[in-house]
């Protein structure tokens, strides 16, 4: 089963993976996609930590998702990445080949991967338009992956105020 | 019938109404509000139109919606207004008092238009409040607009990653 | 009852609690957190102000809201706080030991509260992550006190274009 999380910031999308993770009954494997470039982001990755069970294994990976969702992918065990957003952001900063490649190579691995893979990502569209041109281009790629990966999904769920709302 | 599509940048709300337009059985036109200011805004434009039938009629109006609406309305049409957003932000930057004509021109001939109207709008009122003055009332203006036109309108549809959700 | 109702800047969250407070049979005790800092604001609370029945309490409190609510509360009133996120950005701008007090006495004091309570707030967290980090910092504490209400609450509603979508 796949499934597609999204949510605005601080909304409960990650805990609501992480219920559904831990309702899974399989091995979960947390993909952390975060780097810690400054205070503020170690800090963030710290609280998520501290919120997570301690029998969840944990893989760090900020750019060749495919790649390690192909290899720790299996029949028994859970795969939470968490989150597409960061992921992205880290893709933005390598060359455009790159991110392209990633992103089609994670259209082509998803629908075949074996177990339960939980996806999570921002909401980044809902605002006014950003003056900064790095800035639109991220949240019209972002909408482009949620569009795409939704029609590969099982489940979709938008999070508001930590409360799951289906929307497939 | 009378619907508007909402959601945030790249939500799939065009292609939603799209694909509403195309099932509609009638002529579709589709009436673009952009104005191709600038490189970027040429490049969006020319992606939305490779995006759309061949037999679709095109009609391009930045500032007079409701005339517009007037003239090209019958009962065999399907019109689909895209977007809003754009049509709005086109009327913050002429004089106000031509502005709130506009929009109550839209609000007095909508409700009696024969055939299907879809109109396509952006939620932009979900991020933090912008620094920027023109800003807050371009969002406050887009939020007033929704609410009234979601009371003349049969069907109100939000989508997000390309999933529609039913509000009316 | 206590019901959290939220949604984006004029999705009209606050006619639908208003809708709801003068559909509760009870006397409505408007409890305001703003704060006519400037003329634009001065300008909000007047438009807000003119809205409202006549016949309604107005109490306006910009911090101390739980010890507000534990005053006003009563089995035969509707409270309705107008907004929570006005409060919020209140209680940033005082010293940050006295935001987590105001907060954790809100959560203590809001379950045993008799009668109604209606709070508005705004999402804020759907767009690009701010460049400020004060911004951040806002909406990652609105997110978590959203969370946190809902959790306490009866009921909580989303609201875009003035249309109610039921989270709880």
């Amino acid at each position: 089963m796949k499934s597609l999380i999204l949510g605005g910031a601080r909304s409960g999308k990650s805990r609501h993976a992480e219920q559904l993770a831990a309702a899974s009954g399989r091995d979960v494997v947390y993909l952390a996609t975060a780097e810690a470039a400054d205070a503020e982001m170690t800090a963030r990755i710290a609280h998520h930590r501290a919120q997570r069970p301690a029998g969840w294994a944990l893989v760090e990976e900020p750019l060749a998702l495919a790649r390690v969702l192909g290899q720790q992918a299996a029949a028994e065990r859970c795969l939470l990445v968490d989150c597409l957003t960061l992921w992205l952001s880290n893709l933005l900063a390598v060359e455009p080949s790159r991110m392209q490649q990633e992103l089609d190579a994670l259209y082509e691995t998803l629908p075949g991967l074996p177990g339960d893979v939980l996806l999570v990502s921002n909401e980044v569209g809902w605002g006014i338009v950003p003056d900064n041109a790095l800035a639109r281009r991220f949240r019209d790629e972002a909408g482009r992956l949620h569009q795409r990966l939704a029609g590969l999904c099982d489940h979709v769920t938008l999070v508001a105020a930590g409360l799951p709302l289906a929307l497939k």
